[in-house]
C-alpha cells in the first residue's frame, strides 16, 4: 500500500490528539504546545493568527530514518560517512524549516552491524556536529545498538516557532501562486549518490518568508516538487496548475527528474496572487535565494495538472494522482 | 568497547552543550529549556532549587530503540506484537519517571522487513496505544522504512517536569539511604521473554517520590540493579554499600538474577538518612508500592561493595566496576 496509505492507516489508529496537539500526523513535522504555554490553543487547529497575541512559541518534532540499501549505499569510500551524516541530520532541518520554525534539540540512534569501528561512527557524528554547527542544533541524547545487517540512523530533530510564524501544508487559497526557492532535479541527476547530493536546507529562506506573513502554505519538496505541490493541494482542499516550462532545472536534469526526482530540500510554498510582485521584488533580498513562480493554485474540482508551453495539459504520472482527481 | 565506553566517547565528541541544555548525554533522559522558558538556566548544571523560583517547567527527551534478535525474539504469536509494542514505548515512560517527570509527546520510527503485514505493524501500535491512554502520551508522527532483516521499533519521547521536581542521578551524598521500588530479577528469571516481562514503568511512584523533596538521586533499574547504583556512584561522585540480603527478589528469581538481570523498570533512588523512617511510614501511602533500603551511600573512596549476611564484603562481578574502585 506504500508509505503515504501505511501512515494515513496508522493515523486513524492513533485517533484524534488530544488539545495539546496543535497539528498531529501529516505534515513535515508534528506542532504541539511547550511545556510553559499559557496561551489556548483551539481544539481544531486554524490559521487564525488573531488568536495568537502573544509571542508565545510553539514546539516542533520531526523524526526521519535512514536505512542502508534502502535510504543509501555506502562504497567504502573515506568521507562517505561524514555526508552520510550531514545528509540524516539535513532532511529533519528541512522538515522544521517547512513548519516555519528554527530546530533545537536533537537525538540520534545509529544501528550498526557489528563490524563497524567506533572510528566509522565518529565520522557519521562528525558529519551531523558540521551542521549542528552551522545551524546551532545541540544533539542531547540518543542510543547506539546493534543492527543485523544494514547501518542505520535515525534522527528526532525538535525545534521551536512563533505562533505567528506557524507554516504549514494548509493554508494555500484559490488565486495563490505556487512558489519554489532554488532549481530541481540535481540529485535526481546524481543518481541519488549522497556524496554528490546537494543537502543544504533553506532554513534561512524559510524563516524569511514565515516572517514576511505572505505565505499561506509551505512544504519542502523531499518526495519530488510535483508529490509536494499534491500534498499542499491535499492538505488545503484545493487545485493545482503547474507551468513545467516554469520550473527550474539543476544542471544535468531533465524534466522527469525535476518534476519527480525528489530528495531535494527546496521550498515550494503558496502567496496571495497580489503579493507575488513583491515577492518577486524583495525574495532575493530576504531568503538569499532565487525564488520563481512555477504555477497557480485553483478550485479543488480542476485537480492538478501540469500545462506545456502550448498550454496544454498533462495530467501528472505516478499513482496517487488518480485517486485526487 | 561496549555501550558505555561508546556513549563516553560520542559525548567528548558531541563537546559542552550551550546553556539551554540543563543536562546532556548520561542521564536517562536529557533535560532542556523549553521554548517559552524565562528562567535563566546555570551553564553549570546545579540542584540548586532556590534558583528556580518560578513553576517553570523543563523540557525531558528520551529515546530507545528495540531491534529484533538483540533486544527481542519473535516466536509468531499473535499477541506477542502487541506485548512488544508496550515494551518499547514502557522503557521510554521509564526514562522520563526516572526524571522526576511526566511523558506527553511521543514520535514512532518502525522498520520492517518486507514481509511484515500492515496488520501486523497495527498490532504493535495498539500495544503502544494502550500504554498511551493509561500515561497520557500523544503519538504525534514518526517513520515507516523499510529494514532488511530485523524488525526495529525506535521510540522518541518528550516529557515535562516542574524544576523543582527534577530529579538526577547526580546528587546523592555520603549518609543517604540507598531505596528501590519493587521486586528484581523476575524478568532475568523470566529468560527475558518479553512477553512474561513485567512491564509497567513506575510513574506514579517516581511523581510521588519527585515531589516530597527528600530524594537525592534516581535512576531506573532498566540496566541492573547493581549497575543502576553505580551509575548514581559515577554521577555523584560517591561509594555504595550494597546489603545484599536485603535486595527484595521477584518469586523464582535467585541473587545473581536479581542484582545483575536488568531489563526491569523499578526505581533506584537516595534519600538523606534522617528521612528513611518518615520513608518507611509514609512511602506505600504515597507511591502504591513497596519501597525496600537495601544500603547506604559512603564516601567515593570506598567504592562499590556488596556486603553479605556475615558482614563480608564481596567485589561486585562484571566488566567495568575495577575501573570505578
Amino acid at each position: 500500500m506504500g508509505e503515504f496509505g501505511l501512515i494515513e492507516r496508522l493515523s486513524r489508529i492513533i485517533g484524534s490528539p488530544s488539545k495539546s496537539v496543535v497539528l498531529g500526523i501529516g505534515d513535515d513535522a508534528a506542532v504541539v504546545q511547550s511545556p510553559n504555554s499559557k496561551a489556548q490553543i483551539p481544539n481544531k487547529f486554524q490559521i487564525s493568527k488573531s488568536k495568537f497575541k502573544t509571542k508565545e512559541k510553539l514546539l516542533l518534532i520531526t523524526t526521519d530514518t535512514l536505512v542502508e540499501n534502502v535510504h543509501f549505499k555506502l562504497h567504502g569510500i573515506p568521507r562517505e560517512l561524514k555526508a552520510l551524516g550531514e545528509k540524516a541530520l539535513a532532511v529533519n532541518i528541512s522538515d522544521i524549516a517547512a513548519m516555519g520554525g528554527l530546530p533545537t534539540f536533537a537525538v540520534v540512534t545509529i544501528g550498526a552491524p557489528q563490524n563497524y569501528s567506533v572510528k566509522a561512527l565518529e565520522h557519521l557524528y562528525q558529519g551531523m556536529l558540521s551542521l549542528c554547527k552551522e545551524y546551532n542544533i545541540q544533539i542531547v541524547g540518543g542510543d547506539t545498538v546493534a543492527s543485523p545487517r544494514a547501518l542505520l540512523i535515525s534522527l528526532t530533530l525538535l525545534g521551536e516557532v512563533e505562533k505567528e510564524c506557524l507554516l504549514t501544508r494548509s493554508g494555500a487559497k484559490v488565486g495563490d501562486a505556487i512558489a519554489v526557492t532554488g532549481s530541481f532535479g540535481g540529485n535526481a541527476a546524481a543518481k541519488f549518490d549522497f556524496r554528490r547530493y546537494k543537502i543544504k536546507p533553506c532554513l534561512k529562506a524559510a524563516r524569511a518568508l514565515a516572517k514576511t506573513g505572505w505565505v499561506t502554505s509551505l512544504i519542502d519538496s523531499s518526495d519530488g516538487l510535483v508529490r509536494s505541490v499534491l500534498e499542499i493541494c491535499k492538505a488545503s482542499k484545493v487545485g493545482a496548475r503547474i507551468w513545467q516550462a516554469e520550473v527550474p532545472r539543476s544542471p544535468r536534469a531533465n524534466l522527469t527528474q525535476a518534476l519527480y526526482g525528489g530528495e531535494e530540500y527546496e521550498l515550494v510554498f503558496t502567496v496571495p496572487g497580489k503579493k507575488v510582485d513583491q515577492l518577486k521584488s524583495e525574495a532575493g533580498k530576504l531568503t538569499g535565494c532565487h525564488i520563481q513562480i512555477i504555477g497557480e493554485v485553483v478550485p479543488r474540482s480542476m485537480g492538478l495538472r501540469l500545462v506545456n508551453r502550448q498550454g496544454k495539459r498533462i495530467i501528472p504520472r505516478q499513482a496517487g494522482y488518480e485517486h485526487f482527481r
